[in-house]
């Protein structure tokens, strides 16, 4: 292996083999499967120390890039089993080093928000500004339904980057993600329609298609994706209107669909006429050095309408997202826009349209990007920590890790309890129906910081344990 | 008559003279039918020239406060008459003295937008900066569905100068009065409703009640407001979830409701438990002294739902407006607006906020009041001139003329032939199917200067002869 450490450096022995391991890795070098040298081996051929080498696979394996096999060694983790569900291991010493019942209020796991500290204001502020001057009044006028033409080829253009090929004409601007679920629906759904979604799925796009009268089919999700077999069965007997889908960092599993299985989706798609909504939410927002690939990207057969919204990673006070839309439905979808609210405010669209071709938001991405990260790997390192018997999922990505709470600890008390002891996650009982609802809680990290990820994630952890000593002796 | 002419002035004694009497019969203190001196008593009493008392009494006319009796003289017009419907008589001379096919683009009637020159940039422009400095980033985070509570105060404090007494917790903060529409819409419906409109009706509403399942029956309007006879009627057979209104300046027809009719209807609402829906969308827009009532300020019953947009008196590109929602369906308001678009943009709400406490609102209001002021009259004036029998009301508020053509001419072709002179009209047949929208036009006139509406009048005019001309010798 291409090694090389730097005895010198500021970084770590450890950290430095990490890294470019991580990367030899990340690159396909090493490949899925792969036997790594054991510890002592690859000390010897790099000259240093066991523990170093101990140290930076035990990184690796944190981060999800390569497994143990007992009695056998280390080898490369298959990407699509990124996703496999973890045993958390506590250490019960550490529980105890914050002291909660805080007095400056909730730390909230419960709100998806990003934090509004990292908004760029100056550089907005000084995009409003220059777009006040250079258009007056035209910018408060109504809109074009369809959006700001500059604006919708900017997108063109920036979608183009992600090997997404659309026409300014194929884009269509909303106010928010939300209500491109909402115009979707109201285009294509009437009374008694059959709309497919993932279990669990998002709420607010659920509740949307039922007020429009809709009869709801869940597909089960496994940790790589929907279960296809149960799709397949399904769409033999029943013609949906749409699926509606969240192939990356799914709300609220945090799944991601494998490549595989988003290929495979979009062949059901030709062979049973399907028509899937991608809702990409968070699809930026991937933690890993390979960003997550939309589902739309693959989609050369016009069978993929493709929400994106801008509230993750920019500010959901922007109230702008967009469409790309097959063109059989554009005529629909525009007229339901109209009926649904005229325009998105066109100003705050020329702002974004100024912001994308000043090159500001890639660039701000990637600090969310990295600051979301930070927060993602703490609660991650902090839910193994203190989350004793617990299950989750790693996503690599997104703003929630979905957890499996321990035997007998109800999702709802749980939520109950938490919220005495200033700390609000989500009871699983919002997405899911019966057992498996109580059995889940949601953690969404992104709009709490560092320090307060780990002392929330602490009292959490604090209060499955009362209450497993509490059921304990309340059944003895 | 308390009057007095200041002969030194700058002002014309006929203006003078017509300002004096225009305020003494708004107030009231010349009643309803009150006969007028003669021009001959006045010139004398007044010593000034009898051309000048013609003038002044010609203008009142022209305002609709009195009327002519032939033979008799001269009355104060009632105020529930100044609706009827007046015979518009041309002068002919003048159909030629503006020459169209201009290259600049279309005059547009069309739509009834504001006219950006008119909006208050400067102080905006202020109060953006002013809200991105006080509130940095939590201006752009997600905000409650229901609204930002300060601006929600503020509107409650606002409204009680109109004689609309609310709290906070009843207003609701919408992104523009269309959306307002389509989240009543649902909230309270579902497929197989029935919902009553005022026939003519805004298209706009009864696309979204439609999409809803809705069943939509229509209600006769008369020149002031709806024919109550048939409404009661249908009321006895049909339980509607709500009637959609617009009771000042209605669109199309600009009709008022009358006092008498306003009341009569709050009582129906109590006896049929009938839910009625307020679209306020430009009462604040009175050209006359007295402003506009809105049906809500007599509405002690809950039995109104209102719907205010700033669209109109400030800027559409606000997307911000707002809804009073009665105590029994506040819960399902909130979650369909959440369902819709999750919140208003909180910036924007923080903005109007500032303004509605600076009071520099209510000073725009006047201030567009008179120039849309000026529009209307000159849009009236050069109908009376130009489109030869033709007949229309007058509104005396708002932003549309209802105007039926002359017989034999039909709307969607004068719209065409319209078009190829560079101007737009909205043909009735948009609002109303059959005979009755092929015989009426609406012109908007808010977002057209005032030399293009008397030339753009003129063109429509011209149009209108070279039709009945060619009809007459395709006819012979």
């Amino acid at each position: 292996m291409n090694i090389r450490l730097a005895k010198g450096s500021s970084q770590p022995l450890y950290i430095q083999l990490f890294e470019q391991l991580k990367e030899l890795i990340e690159q396909g070098i090493l490949p899925e499967d792969y036997k790594l040298p054991t510890i002592r081996e690859l000390g010897r051929e790099l000259n240093v120390n066991n523990i170093t080498v101990v140290n930076a696979y035990k990184l690796l394996e944190d981060h999800k890039l390569i497994y143990k096999k007992v009695g056998s060694g280390s080898y490369v983790l298959p990407i699509e089993e990124n996703l496999i569900i973890n045993n958390a291991v506590s250490n019960e010493d550490d529980r105890q080093e914050y002291d909660y019942n805080t007095e400056e209020g909730y730390i909230d796991f419960a709100t998806a928000s990003p934090d509004p500290r990292l908004f760029p204001m100056t550089d907005f502020k000084k995009a409003i500004n220059d777009v006040i001057e250079r258009d007056g009044g035209n910018a408060f006028m109504y809109h074009d339904s369809r959006g700001y033409l500059p604006l919708r080829s900017s997108i063109a253009d920036y979608l183009s980057k992600k090997e997404i090929e659309v026409g300014p004409e194929d884009v269509y601007i909303i106010s928010g993600a939300q209500q491109g679920i909402d115009i979707i629906a109201k285009a294509l759904l009437t009374n008694g329609d059959y709309v497919f979604v993932e279990s669990p799925t998002y709420t607010g796009a659920a509740a949307v298609f039922k007020s429009r009268g809709a009869r709801i089919v869940e597909i089960p999700l496994q940790s790589d994706g929907p279960d296809m077999n149960e799709l397949e069965k399904l769409l033999q007997v029943i013609k949906p209107k749409f699926m509606y889908t969240m192939p990356n960092f799914q709300n609220p599993t945090g799944c991601s669909y494998s490549e595989r299985k988003k290929k495979h989706l979009l062949l059901l798609c030709k062979k049973y006429k399907l028509l899937i909504v991608e809702d990409d939410y968070s699809g930026d927002l991937s933690y890993k050095e390979k960003p997550a690939t939309p589902l739309k990207s693959y989609d050369n057969a016009d069978s993929v309408i493709y929400i994106k919204s801008f509230s993750k990673i920019f500010m959901p006070g922007l109230r702008v997202a967009f469409l790309i839309i097959p063109e059989p439905i554009k005529k629909m979808i525009e007229s339901a826009k109209y009926m649904t609210d005229i325009s998105t405010s066109g100003f705050m669209q020329r702002v974004l349209d100024l912001y994308l071709n000043r090159n500001i938001l890639d660039e701000h991405i990637r600090y969310m990007k990295k600051e979301y990260g930070l927060r993602y790997f703490e609660a991650v390192r902090a839910a193994k920590k203190y989350l004793r018997g617990a299950l989750f999922s790693q996503p690599y990505g997104g703003l929630n890790l979905w957890i499996r709470l321990p035997e007998g600890i109800d999702s709802s008390k749980l939520y109950e309890r938490c919220k005495k002891n200033m700390v609000l996650i989500t009871p699983g009982t919002v997405f899911l129906k019966g057992e498996e609802g109580e059995q889940h809680m949601r953690i969404s990290f992104s709009g709490v910081d560092v320090l307060d990820i780990t002392k929330g994630i602490a009292i959490v952890g604090n209060t499955i344990e009362e209450m497993k000593k509490e059921s304990r002796i309340g059944g003895a």
